[in-house]
């Protein structure tokens, strides 16, 4: 903030203990909620907002368009995501695009490097690998652009990160705790920023419990229900786990069905934990233990931060971490005594 | 096909026997199947086909993007169709975008209004509402529009539509066949097109095993698991049923798990029939016999119209229609001898 001495809509928004678009309603009288209008109107008064030149003239190329473009919308994770961001942005007069990149390097380049067309006003990307390519296009994009995930310090562009390697350690720690032993992990393709942080958060849980890292208990393979299935084949084919952590529900889902097919019971023989406490953890049968990754925080993290701009909000780029959370259902035991 | 005499891309590919996409890309030199080009040439001589001027002036327009609007991207039927589509388009150079549109009314016309934008080159349409206002921006759209879903006889659109009533009658007659006699039926809202043919299919089944119609085994509620859920539990509260027959499969699911927390043993007490026959219904427990109606072909056939229309086919607006068929899982019992 020590950037610029000009009142943002962010601070406007704090002052009034609001939210952008709701700041953003009041101003242009999409709401109709009087009592909101006279807190946002106290709050500019309060912090000597002024509309920005920028945020004018912005208005008048408007498309009307936002993009949210990520590895796979059959991924709940992203769907809660969707969920969060899109009633925000079209309270705020915008549509929201989804694009499927299928975590493609060069769908992902493209879809950054079309800004240039000008079809959207704005841009929220989840990249699952991150390339020197990717952080050339976000240097300077044609319109404000988002990522939610993990970027290298250097990186200026508005930021939301969750911890996944600290939400794995919690699932290993819960596993230890409900007294499992061989403790498998089931995680999606190793060259992924996801799928590096959460090996490592799953070595660190090891540690942590002062048990011995077994590569036979691990095994690699796709973020989707049919690729958890066929790994978990693997693993039983040549081992005993006592637990599987999956490196996501849908893994977790594909794995208890690969178990139960095996004669396992869950929790009783194997128990498992999933990751990013999608609604499907709680329509599995049973239930689901699943890490939460606060998908629906860093959405709505990640579309205040694009509205901000939409707004003509300038100033250094913006970060947000979302800490990770652990929701216990029944495919796990209660902790031991 | 009277109405032009000119050959289409459409012939080609029908007398090549491939899809039109690999007669586009062995027609721009965009495959590396040698075997395919052959073909594809052979049939090009055969039926007479050259590219039409219009082909080439629109290619020059290219945003080189199609939009898909859907109801909500969580509805795995609509993700079958994006996975079927979203690589026949790439493979012709097209990129997807996607929108959920909440099956808001308002909202789909101002996706078909915005066409006049240009931001895509072409459009892929799912309302479950189809209004006075749908048929009014579908009659003159500025770029190609292809709508899957049922339209009145006198709408000049391409169009893909499924027999879902039809589908609804053999979920029911299976479900007799398996010994049930009280079927419930867990529908949607009433007011939408799969709704109301879903229900009409749903008294039809009863009818043709000779069941009286009791309509306190009737629920509606939204097309999500949560509404499954609570439109099962207050089925549950004031009725006995042996078996619930429901509008799709996400209301399966949640109606499984108001079965379960229920107490009551499925299929022993109570057999589950979903629609849609998506992924989940492999993966839920028990697995979900399920009423496909052939999202996936649908998705393939529509991709297929609207590219026939991006390579400058014109002449009269095509239909074409996909037949049901039952997938029969665990949820429900064998036919009874």
């Amino acid at each position: 903030m020590a950037a610029s001495s000009r009142p943002t809509i962010h601070e406007v928004a704090k002052a009034a203990g609001v939210s952008i678009s709701s700041v953003s309603r009041a101003l242009n009288g999409n709401t109709s909620n009087p009592e909101m209008v006279a807190r946002v109107k106290a709050a500019v008064k309060q912090v000597g907002y002024v509309p920005s030149a920028v945020a004018q003239s912005l208005k008048t190329q408007q498309t009307g368009q936002v993009a949210f473009a990520m590895e796979d919308i059959g991924n709940a994770a992203y769907l809660a995501m969707v969920r969060e961001i899109q009633p925000l942005l079209r309270e705020d007069g915008y549509r929201l695009l989804l694009h499927a990149t299928g975590a493609d390097v060069q769908d992902e380049i493209e879809v950054l490097e079309s800004l240039a067309q000008k079809y959207v006003d704005g841009l929220i990307l989840c990249p699952i690998r991150v390339t020197d390519r990717h952080l050339a296009a976000l240097r300077s994009p044609a319109v404000p652009v988002v990522v939610i995930g993990q970027l290298p310090e250097e990186a200026d562009v508005d930021n939301v990160r969750t911890d996944s390697r600290q939400g794995a350690r919690l699932a290993v720690e819960h596993l230890y705790a409900a007294g499992a032993r061989r403790i498998a992990f089931i995680n999606g393709p190793a060259d992924t920023v996801p799928g590096r942080l959460r090996h490592a958060g799953y070595q660190d849980g090891l540690h942590a419990c002062g048990l011995e890292v077994d590569d036979s208990l691990v095994e690699f393979g796709g973020f989707q229900v049919s690729a958890g299935r066929e790994a978990a084949q693997r693993l039983l084919a040549r081992t005993q786990p006592d637990a599987v952590f999956a490196a996501n529900d849908l893994i977790a889902l594909g794995a208890m069905h690969a178990i139960r097919s095996a004669g396992r019971s869950i929790p009783e023989e194997i128990q498992v934990v999933g990751m990013d406490d999608t609604t499907l953890a709680e329509t599995s049968f049973p239930p689901l233990t699943s890490v939460s990754l606060g998908s629906r925080d860093r959405g709505r993290l990640a579309a205040d931060m694009l509205l901000a701009r939409l707004h003509g909000e300038t100033g250094p780029a913006r970060r947000a971490t979302v800490a990770p959370s652990l929701t216990v259902r029944e495919s796990t035991r209660e902790a031991a005594a």
